[in-house]
């Protein structure tokens, strides 16, 4: 199965430059799990599922930490047929999941719960896609009864959901959205933005 | 039929504030279509689904131009069935398209081609989620083939396709694939992100 994530990272200072340079040396410890290349338009990591959500966690607080304004946006895929398999995105800790819907959403609740804190507040919106299923309503029911009961919960949105809270617990949700929802084996896609120190309240 | 979109503003200037508000008036030609709302993430604009592109174009034309590196980024939709259907989104021109594949693919190449150019260029990249069909991957396939042939087609990358060129033809080249692929009737989702003024080329 491939997966791996587009990245970008929007700093909203005259130094937007520096803010990524500076904030680039965080996927340091991802890079022998990744291939990583970088365009004019994003990032692309592909690697093991599991790892892509914490390698954009720490970019992203690489970026945030002088208090500028900054959103990261991704593109996030698992199992697309479109792409070839790559042996570098074999999950690390066996992350496929085909238990029930209900075995899945305690799972998660309980991997966002021991999800280390940051110090970092962020506002997050995704969509979740799981793909070529008859049943991509129930997979997204399903998560967003998770998403509710993963303390970050902050409201529904048309479109997209809407979290808050300290970037660790954000992020693991994020991530265990994206790990359980959707066939295990199934073509999966997220739409992310995160924001943090915006003026118009996080 | 729900259709609409979240938009977002990146503006990578400390005037970011000033960028954003100098450019809203662009969607004032839409209000009277159109429902808005804002929060601190995204604007929702929920309205005909063909002027969905036009008003995303003109918003960010307005604020590319001062030179600023500026992204928009926005998540589209139209055919949720978690959305009630609304009188507002109705589409103003018939915009909705069973014809075979090929008849969809040159009906959306003669429309990009009578685009008007705008003078700014842009690079875009945009990945289209057809939804709870299981032929979505013949879908993205149909949509490659258009992109390929509307003059504004830059390469294909993992998850997403990048255009490139006047601001004019790329996101009517957006707004096509957006109206013509994927089920008439049924559930379509876009993830797009559009640069100008980029140090790294556009």
């Amino acid at each position: 199965m491939f997966s791996g994530a587009q990245i970008s990272l929007y700093p909203m200072t005259d130094d937007f430059v520096g803010v990524i340079l500076g904030a680039i040396g965080a996927l340091d410890p991802y890079r022998s799990n990744f291939r990583i290349e970088t365009d004019d338009l994003s990032t692309l990591i592909v690697g093991p599922p599991e790892q892509l959500f914490p390698a954009m966690r720490d970019l992203f607080l690489a970026a945030s930490r002088r208090g500028v304004h900054c959103v990261l946006a991704a593109t996030v895929s698992r199992g697309c047929p479109g792409e070839p398999d790559d042996p570098i995105c074999t999950p690390i800790a066996g992350s496929s999941d085909d238990r029930p819907l209900e075995s899945r959403i305690a799972a998660a609740v309980r991997h966002v719960e021991t999800a280390p804190r940051t110090g970092q507040v962020v506002a997050a919106q995704f969509s979740l896609y799981p793909l070529g299923s008859g049943h991509h309503m129930d997979e997204i029911y399903g998560c967003i009864d998770f998403l509710k009961r993963s303390g970050v919960f902050d409201r529904s949105k048309n479109f997209c959901t809407k979290l808050c809270g300290d970037a660790g617990p954000v992020f693991a949700t994020l991530s265990e959205a994206f790990l359980r929802f959707g066939a295990p084996q199934g073509h999966v896609a997220l739409d992310l933005k995160v924001s943090a120190n915006s003026p118009s309240k996080a």
